[in-house]
């Protein structure tokens, strides 16, 4: 039986293996460390714990890192932990002692902790901008195709007319429900934990009412064993909000393939979007919208990996918490690839026209005639046989005319409503103050 | 090999299979049925298709038929598929033809989705007060024990002194937390799908803007593709609310094992709330905290199992939609159950004094030692390096107090900033104007 | 704030909670709860603690017990905790005292481990034979349609000629995968958990070895701590076995969903088997397949929801593992009527002939016409120019014959190889053995 | 609003997009494709599409490449797509035209399965290795430990004596069951797929029993259509093989931190292997436990995760299926560094002795007590009456000595016979055959 020994070797493996991929997710959070420490040296002044002066030079020296970072001009040197020990380096390099003052009456718990929710929130922000331009296209497209009937299926059936308006604008208003639920997700990441040191406060008497301002947090995540125990919850709660996002996005996907297949043959987009066979002309593979699915899909199982990775942890920091980043940091970059993708075939999408003049489509139009019979005054039952009575004898020639009137239907979309719903989320997000906040921290 | 026949058995088989156990799940939506039944008529009749005679008739029998649930005389008889059959059935009964007429302009799916909205909303409503008092309890218990220490742990290690009051309190945050994605959840279920038929609307120019007024929902669900898209979402978004308290409950559950167990020490129960042992005397097992635990747990896998039903299932209703009800309904029942239990125990809860007088624990105020002397204007590296000596020396005699002043530490634990927080959450709700609907409706 | 009190009433509710619908769930234990109270009492008697009288009056009292089980007779009647003491109390009413001699060397814990062990391994027994009929009838359909073309898809693209043979064989060879998988699950059950006590064996000088003979089992688990350890560990293996089976049927559900939708038209089901409507006569809704599906999605999840339920609870026995009976147990009933819907499916499907006689399809053959070329010599690539000016200039007329020899292809399915893996799987299962255990324990 | 332009910036993206990170994904599969195209081409050669010329150029160039890669002087080259492409290029820039004519009779989708398969099954091999060693020292460390005393806990409640023996011992069995399960993912992965082509066959007169032969495979996927069917399914079957080893594991893990907790005091480790501060001498970081016991949750949210991407996916091949290499192809180098881990803190762990002699311990023994009265003739109510009167009155003084002698229990742990267990897995891998197929086809 093996032996594993405790020599150099095996040293070396554990560091590796404790490090892991944490020095290249640290990359995402490097911005938002220099923040939060700007945030935190200039309350260490107004408590006593750095004059004046060394506050001056410290913030002189922070918003020149941020600015490093801002054009790409910042690494992670070799051998050195992690991004908060690169700055430090860098400070203490350019300006002696007084840059290792900056971790007074911080841990390193609380310290990505703050870190963390600056990038989610930024990230969420992003995103946000992301879904309204799709948003917007897809009302465009919901306009814009607003009289081309298409079939409407129930159980993938053939059941009602329908039309692309309704099928582009229902995704535009799933879109307004994502931001519903990615706004909670934005409440409970926008409050600043900052403070809270390893879990269980200080004996420093800080002032987390200054950094919360100075970060533009909404508010304090108060109790100190609370703030701690934000982490992973907050993870799993952000990726939720990604996951409905990405529900929609796949649930569109599943549509767009189904309805570029030929027995339906609905849809169909330029080549240089679809990979095809020159002996096999009909063949136009959906790869885009494919990957779009499948990776829309993966997203939407991160919330139950990261809820598998914290479940059952008792109360306090653990380790475990380090390795949420790795499928949580690249999947704002992998959503928003997909939405942009999604972007991009939308708005070269080619719809067919007349499709409903296909004789199988011919039965969508039964419950419009007995409709139509019922307004006019027959009796809904009578009106009903007298349809089925039609079609058994092949006597049924429907018009194929759809005149749906009420909120939501055919005839009347209600783009303009959908508009202001999406409109009245977005207000709720008040992304200004934080603009601002970060401008005054940083200027 | 087996050849399934077709006959009469089997057919009857095929049947029980359908059906399963959607009658037992439809008893839940009963009430909501009515509710959805008297706007739908009230709206009816503002266009023609009932007269103003029916629709009294109609109102007076629907609400004695509300009633009747209300008072639990309803069932739903054997042979009738559904509540929906039910109650029209109650109503031909009692009035003939007359009560088919409240099916006009309403199709299946979209009865069943108003019932569904209305359900969930009930649902959350009675979710949010239960929550709300366990909040309250905890939050008195923040109060109560905010003197006692306990030792904070990282890494599961001793680390520094902490607070019971601290521990209750970051459990009342938390849920603070979680109401916030529960609104999320709860301003998607609260709009009105009614209108949108099968999934594509109908010919009959229904207006929707009234049942949403009369039913209290904040706004439509506009377009009617994604009316029915909404199916299985919605569902997925509330599982994922409730997941989020759950998770609350299956930690503190965890930590209440833990605290419980000899080895800790710091928790215990009266005998009547744990199961024990006459030989075993010292052994008092946790069954509640338990089975708090695995029901939380089992919760939080809910909104997984939702998505793995709906996803890439292409647009509109499929019939697969119908099973979603049977993990998700009995949920809120189950939740609330374990919040009644948590209850119970922190009301008996018996909290151990002077746990930090073992010497197990002196080393918990090395750090606060070191802040003191930091704060009498000794350098940090110099205080560091004194401690880590007298600790070597075995001269460390820390003051076993604990002077925490920021906001949310022991001693400064901010109840009244997060009762604040909570009342703010609460008046996202809005549930005045709900109520007041369904009076109205009912009355 | 509300204090919940620890009355009568409230304790009534702990009593509710902490039992939950286990009563329910035990009666699927209880015939296995007497085999192995059959066995325990045996090896008792080899030991000493029971005397070769009082084993003969248990042993017949035990039999007659089981044999009222096997008729329904037996019911947990009303204040009897669970099974284990409901066949106490049947054997000390009919027998005394000595009745609760049947547990000595034994705790709840193993009890319930072996009953459980026991459970599962006749269900799978019993699902293996379902499985082995559902594969029988897809070869048999096999078979029935090898020369029934159909279009194969990739990326769901009219892609290159298949088969309805080729499809119901690759659905069984799919249930050989996963018999496959299920074997080992079938392993991993099969071994003897009794003896192990309260998951750290007893100071009795038990023989756990005959109990494993006596019972049936291929091993036992030796070491007690993994004895108790495979408790949860067991039911998320098995549950990943049904998952496996669901899986293909779901599959197999959504391609028959497709084939079924009309713009495909590939197969039909009689009217008694679908839902429809006078007025949409092209309407067959696939409720039963939808149906399928939706079951066999949600014992997917099922693995997951066990996983997060047992997941970080350290070693020993907790209280949460009785929740996993609930959503496990009727697992096995739900996936056995899937099963048995799926062949009443299969044996009444209708498959339209000549479907590639359709234009949209030619290009099919492409590929086929090419290799064609090739084999008569044609280099590769000047064959494939050919065909695509051919296909360009509208002279492309393929002959629609297929002639694929190969092992697995359309013209060769290998059925009888097929055939042959499903029975050398199956006699991995020996049945025989146990089959034979049971009937000497209990005649 | 946005509309995303079709340009050439775009078109670039859409490549980025489509490609993802397959290329690095690809390097895992490199010299699985050349196996696979020795196989390929000596089936060729035989049906007549290779001379023997031919044959014998490619092979040995093949096998160069093979080499080549063996000893990592293979490159994927800018702008080449894949490895396929990358060997085919190599081959034609070092044999002309004739390198090209690998790919007659085959698809890129056969290959990749091919590939996969090849791949995943060498994964498993080398996996089953390092468990193997796991095992070893975990039999080793059980027998070593054997008298070595620890309280066995229920509920988490100090409940009956166990020894740390029997806690490796536990571990080492528990892997002996996951490796019966990745047995069973081993024989579906094992079977050939080649010669399936697009999922539909070939016109080829293919020899698919010879590849198969060649590969070193048990069987055929017979069905073409099956066989490209296995695409997901075998990662999913793979990754919960994966799943229940990393289970084991984390238990262990959580067992570690906390027998680790200073409260427990357990078990320590040398400091290279812990982390701690100098001022908090009692502090020892468990962060390598508890990093396997992150890596290895999260492992266990695999499977979830790829049947979320390949749920309700109808027959045949979609673009999807590229993403599931993207978390499984890592992950079997995750768990082997966890293994490794394990491996290392297990060979350093100190234990402390004389646990039991802790006050807190005795009633541990009280079972004991009892069973001996029982032994000696006492009627068990009356030998637990007596012993309850004595821990009443504080006489009860047991002998702190455990006497288990049956199967599995402290005093027979049994390892021979769990060992045997392991030698009857290890032996159904039947490995050898497959190192000679390998040799012989690249010697």
């Amino acid at each position: 039986m093996k032996i594993w020994q405790k020599d150099k070797a095996a040293l070396a493996e554990v560091d590796k293996f404790t490090v892991g991929k944490d020095r290249e997710m640290d990359a995402f959070l490097a911005p938002f460390d220099v923040l939060g420490s700007l945030a935190h040296t200039t309350m260490l002044q107004t408590i006593g714990l750095l004059t004046a002066d060394e506050l001056a030079v410290l913030q002189k020296e922070l918003k020149q890192i941020y600015k490093e970072i801002q054009e790409g001009n910042f690494v992670l040197e070799d051998g050195v932990e992690d991004i908060h020990s690169q700055v430090e380096l860098l400070l203490t390099r350019r300006l002696g002692e007084v840059g290792k003052k900056i971790h007074s009456g911080r841990s390193r718990n609380d310290q990505v902790l703050v870190d963390l929710k600056l990038f989610l929130r930024s990230e969420l922000q992003a995103l946000v901008q992301e879904v309204k331009s799709l948003f917007d296209l897809l009302q465009q497209k919901s306009e814009e195709y607003k009289d081309r009937l298409m079939p409407g299926y129930t159980h993938l059936q053939i059941a009602m007319p329908s039309s692309f308006g309704l099928w582009f604008g229902a995704y535009a208003e799933s879109l307004v429900d994502d931001l519903t639920m990615l706004q909670g997700a934005y409440k409970v990441v926008n409050k600043n934990p900052l403070g809270s040191a390893a879990g269980y406060g200080s004996s420093f008497p800080l002032n987390r009412t200054l950094t919360t301002q100075l970060l533009g947090f909404d508010d304090l995540n108060y109790n100190v064993v609370y703030a701690q125990m934000g982490r992973g919850k907050t993870e799993k709660i952000v990726s939720f909000a990604l996951a409905g996002i990405a529900a929609s996005l796949a649930k569109m996907a599943m549509d767009a393939t189904l309805f570029m297949n030929q027995n339906f043959g609905f849809i169909s987009f330029p080549d240089e979007l679809t990979t095809g066979s020159s002996i096999m002309p009909h063949k136009k593979n959906p790869d885009v919208w494919e990957l779009i699915r499948s990776h829309c899909n993966k997203l939407q199982a991160l919330p139950n990996e990261i809820a598998m990775m914290i479940t059952n942890l008792p109360v306090g920091y653990h380790r475990d918490l380090q390795l949420l980043k790795e499928n949580l940091f690249p999947a704002f970059g992998v959503l928003k690839d997909c939405i942009k993708m999604t972007g991009l075939m939308l708005s070269n999408i080619r719809i067919k026209e007349n499709i409903l003049d296909d004789a199988k489509y011919q039965y969508l139009f039964s419950v419009e005639v007995v409709n139509k019979l019922v307004l006019e005054g027959v009796p809904f039952r009578e009106a009903y046989k007298q349809v089925g009575l039609d079609i058994e004898k092949g006597a049924f020639a429907p018009e194929k005319a759809v005149q749906h009137t009420h909120e939501g239907s055919i005839g009347n979309p209600g783009t303009a409503e959908i508009n202001k719903m999406m409109e009245d989320v977005l207000k709720g997000f008040n992304f200004v103050k934080v603009d601002a906040a970060i401008a005054a921290l940083t200027k």
